[in-house]
């Protein structure tokens, strides 16, 4: 799929079909992840693939938004590790950008995904470090809950001109 | 250009030839960038385009890394309305998929660009809230510098098994 007709046709998806995805097209999603820009090339990220019932029935018990985790065939966690970083404070940016390849590349492959959020709700945060073992460095950023699309969404326009600034902010002069 | 060489080969670019970049492109690729997901849908970015030798000047002076930018046709600074935030903390998250977002349409249309961090380092924000005369609740992220490449970069594979889990955090077994 064409970059401008990836980006401007992908949307949030949260039905799926009961079909599984297969691994080879998983690492592929996961390499275009790691190819994301990240701060002083640190590369933060870390990624828990989530299959196990057990594990999705754990998150939708503790995160209010992630229930359809429990049909889908998959989620990916992204985490960031905090002893990586070569600037303090910027994985959380690192992470976000590998998470936006991620769905782009999901959504360029046929697949839905939506990006649910975790960090920085300290709860949620605490819970889905008690889920997967998280060590200490490690902080989960954002799932990604994916799989083959059993809705569509119509992708309408976002530009806004109000959003464009020139040189200054213009809400000043 | 489609979407997986778009992410694979796309590098950070940090040398420009002198040649403008057309409004309608800029116009294009900020189009791309407001299509990035944010948490729940509340579009928190700005983008300032910086064109202005005045500010690329006082932009020098105050960020190490962004010496370029006098050399650069133009700079993209993205910034989070913290007051859209319906859920307080994503901002960041959700201007940082809109700059990967540019970066990747950027690179589709044949420019180069390299994102610069601004936010969390408190110092570069107050200076660019200065520089751009951002009212309190407008915070810089990043800036993307940006402009038809004068080098080329090699874009090698980062895909790292060892970044992948399943299930549960793999250091703990």
């Amino acid at each position: 799929m064409e970059l401008f007709e990836a980006i401007h046709t992908r949307r949030s998806i949260r039905q799926y079909q009961e079909k599984e995805v297969p691994a080879d097209l998983i690492k592929k999603i996961l390499a275009a992840a790691m190819m994301a820009p990240s701060t002083a090339d640190a590369r933060t990220w870390h990624f828990i693939i989530v299959t196990d019932i057990d594990k999705k029935n754990k998150i939708k018990n503790v995160h209010p938004y992630v229930g359809m985790i429990t049909k889908a065939p998959l989620g990916i966690l992204i985490c960031g590790d905090i002893t990586k970083e070569k600037f303090q404070g910027f994985w959380p940016q690192d992470c976000s950008a590998a998470m936006q390849n991620l769905l782009l590349a999901a959504h360029a492959s046929g697949l839905g995904a939506v990006w649910t959020g975790i960090y920085p709700v300290e709860e949620r945060v605490l819970k889905f470090k008690e889920i997967f073992n998280l060590p200490e460095h490690i902080i989960p950023l954002g799932l990604a809950v994916m799989g083959w699309p059993a809705q569509s969404v119509r992708a309408d326009e976002r530009y806004t001109d109000n959003l464009v600034h020139y040189n200054t902010w213009k809400g000043t002069k």
